[in-house]
């Protein structure tokens, strides 16, 4: 029980970071320090996180990588805007 | 066992995501696109992730979230040194 409550504050913490990195990218536009290839990278492992949760049938794993894999593909994208079309 | 492949997968993707990101933190020094408040939360999830998984006694939580550990401390220590040290 104890247990699985610091299970869901893991969950919520992890999650919910992704938010403010998300904000500071949509306000600035800057990305430079961020690496291509973590967002890449991490963009693919929190939809396999997302389809493993299914699989599953496990909500929380469900909603905390359906959350991620929002916020993560929001920053990657602006991450290959600046990278390949950005003029 | 199929869908155990697959949570290691998730699981070795969403890992190894933060070693480019750290080699490139490393080699620029540029924090500037990353926020404070996401790699402080971020860290402090990963922190509740390994004692969640030392509870449980599973290997998977342990060293991923160890790895992730590491690595984000890395990152954020940059981040920190850059926002309230740098002259």
């Amino acid at each position: 029980m104890m247990v699985d409550i610091l299970g869901y504050i893991a969950a919520t913490l992890t999650t919910t970071s992704f938010l403010p990195q998300a904000i500071l990218t949509i306000r600035t536009r800057d990305t430079d320090a961020l690496s291509l290839t973590m967002y890449s990278t991490f963009t693919l492992g929190v939809l396999c996180w997302l389809i493993y949760g299914i699989y599953l049938a496990n909500n929380v794993i469900i909603v905390a990588n359906a959350i991620t894999l929002f916020l993560a593909m929001l920053i990657l994208s602006f991450k290959v805007y600046n990278t390949f079309f950005k003029q």
